[in-house]
């Protein structure tokens, strides 16, 4: 099966209208996708897309484009081939210098990578997180860049936690289907919400069975420590409530903001500073635990979250479908974290993050990490309507897609409606 | 002044003809800039730009124009103003998503910034590291972006080094005016060079006055010695030869390789793994102690570098004039180097980074550390017939620049000829 083309759409979601999406550090996100549909010779497409919340996803929609010389022509059969193009991506001579590995040019190979797992699962028809699960240890550990990992895991050790987790897989698969992957949801807690929406939204998220809700904190204190009392009161002490800060602080600051907020018991502290600061986020650990700490939809590719591990500066590893290259680096990713023993609580909302990073989640528990245990996805209950296979939330939790490929695929209806700038949406409002 | 337009050149030059510039990550190189002219309303220009290896360079070039939006209508009258400009460059709250502060949207941002720089300047009639060395220590500290950064720097221990710097200082900027900066050379070095032209260069250097040399290594440990034996055999003991990995290694490996090397008494070994992996420099230098460790052309703010300083990950730090963004960035990071005591040796090479990063050593001399000691400005001779006011070198010192502004200013013809991909430079290989 060969890619014969590639097409790159800039399509935007006018959400800075209502203050959905709205925190510390991004007050007036529109949620965003540089959109890549792949065409393969017989007839499949790929569907994917790297999230931004606005100005500059045209820039990632160049950067797309000017990586689809390695996609054209390219054939993507099995696995093994997906390792080459994830390498072609990334590794480029001359486009690394622009990175290495972060940045605009990550996330288009993002896009375009997983645009490519999800034709090939399409083709195998199947769910890309039951695709995935049926994969030989071999054939995850070949897709995986080994590059400057191997001082925190070798291959070898990652085919023995794969091989470990063999066992026992077809049940958890079957369990899966059944029950699905426990959610946590983000939409009480937005920054732009008034008390009276954050306490009626998070009494809702108990209602529809979450045992787990976050609000975003860090503008300012008296404000976050009203809220997050609010909150707290209406749903009582046995719900989690994470808090959020989007890097709003330096070191010192974090542990003094979120010192004067543990009376109300926040469950984790999330990006309490710059995503790069690995030492940062261990000072921070060290001096708030029992508080933990989380981050993660930031954090550009493997190398940095293999320092996250190794310095002990997470509790809990957030995990972006998108944000790293792509389905190739989550799967190392994914058996970083067990290596160290930390859960991965993966970053959801935006556009299509929900759809997307549920598949890595349940081939984390069916194949690689095999529990369920303090583990929780993001759920954001937005724009899901634009999608031919949106997540489903049942009780509290997030049923198990069936339909096959990533669930990255937009309806085109969507496509044309949000078309930036030249889509009615947009063209109205110019 | 304000800036009322801003011209985007997207130039190429065809260096992977020659393999000049070719190492173990980079084996085909085209030096390129993503060109930037500011025009004030006062009839000054300021010229800088993003420097590339090729392919991409049209993507820097997009988002050098998504950018200017924060330019156009900007007043630039003095060095509080360059601050701002800088926090609105680097802090946009969507174009920040593809960071933060890190690849494409980082180097557009470094182009923009010190363009206007080197027009804030030139209209002081000043050569920037002296313009630079007669503002207060205020304007210094202001325009200098402290997030994230005090838990290792506070700007009042930044104002006490530069107010401690003063002393002596009017006797430093005579000298740096009589004797220049001392330099090395990465000519005799590049891996697609053959021994015979690896010697005869290395001699050549040695009886141009540098005391240093780097060799390129990485791709073939038997070549690698062989090549260095030669250069050793071809200098003496006496001139210290660095080696250059870029990037090409594991940890372990780099331990290994850099071992076996080691009877050819190597100065320091050069981005021995990946530029993101702060421990695993920290983990290779005390492996190989006493050999020392450099990093940094490929380090991407000042929040990467804070942690190479705290963990010990370093003993060179090779700052890169248009990596971060720009003079701002990198007064912070001088400052940073300072304070934990560690030599700052920049990178350069590639088009335009000697005649961009001899200001900010020469700086750093007369205002930060005070000392030349185990410093020294790495240089390439390449390309500089294409600048106006060409890095100058006599007898292996940089010699200090007189043209009012930042060196970054290219011939006109030059821009015309090797602009990509109509100039007569590339319509004639088309």
């Amino acid at each position: 099966m060969t890619i014969t083309a590639v097409d790159v759409l800039d399509v935007r979601f006018p959400t800075s209208s209502g203050l959905d999406g709205s925190d510390a550090m991004n007050p007036d996100p529109d949620y965003s996708a540089a959109y890549v549909v792949l065409h393969a010779d017989d007839g499949h497409e790929g569907h994917g897309f790297t999230f931004t919340i606005g100005r500059g996803n045209d820039i990632c929609c160049a950067a797309i484009e000017t990586l689809s010389e390695h996609v054209i022509g390219t054939d993507v059969t099995d696995p093994y081939d997906l390792g080459e193009l994830y390498r072609a991506l990334t590794h480029d001579s001359q486009i690394r210098w622009l990175g290495p590995e972060k940045g605009v040019m990550h996330l288009a190979a993002a896009g375009l990578i997983n645009a490519a797992w999800d034709l090939v699962a399409r083709r195998a028809g199947l769910p890309l997180w039951k695709y995935l699960s049926g994969l030989d240890p071999d054939q995850i550990v070949d897709s995986v860049d080994w590059r400057y990992l191997t001082d925190a895991l070798t291959p070898g050790e990652a085919l023995d936690i794969l091989r470990a987790a063999e066992d026992g897989k077809a049940e958890r698969v079957a369990e899966i289907e059944q029950r699905g992957y426990p959610a946590y949801t983000t939409s009480p807690g937005w920054l732009g919400y008034d008390d009276e929406k954050v306490v009626r939204l998070a009494r809702q998220a108990v209602a529809d069975g979450y045992t787990q809700i976050k609000l975003k904190v860090g503008a300012d204190l008296e404000d976050d420590r009203r809220r997050f009392a609010a909150a707290r009161a209406a749903v009582g002490p046995g719900v989690r409530i994470a808090v959020d800060a989007n890097q709003r602080w330096d070191v010192n600051q974090a542990v003094a903001w979120v010192s004067a907020l543990s009376e109300f018991d926040p469950w984790w502290i999330e990006e309490p500073t710059s995503p790069d600061d690995i030492l940062g986020h261990a000072e921070i650990r060290r001096r708030l635990a029992p508080i933990k700490v989380a981050t993660g939809e930031h954090v550009h590719n493997r190398v940095m979250f293999k320092q996250l591990l190794q310095a002990g500066s997470i509790d809990f590893l957030q995990l972006d479908a998108a944000r790293v290259a792509g389905v190739n680096e989550n799967l190392a990713i994914l058996l970083l974290a067990k290596k160290f023993g930390v859960p991965v609580c993966p970053h959801a909302g935006g556009v299509g993050l929900c759809e997307l990073v549920c598949h890595l989640s349940m081939f984390d528990y069916t194949s690689v990490s095999g529990t369920m245990d303090d583990r929780v996805i993001e759920y954001v209950d937005h724009l899901h309507e634009h999608f031919t296979a949106p997540a489903v939330i049942k009780n509290g939790r997030y049923a198990a897609p069936t339909a096959p490929g990533f669930s990255a695929e937009m309806k085109r209806e969507s496509l044309l409606q949000f078309a930036y700038p030249h889509g009615p949406e947009w063209r109205n409002r110019a």
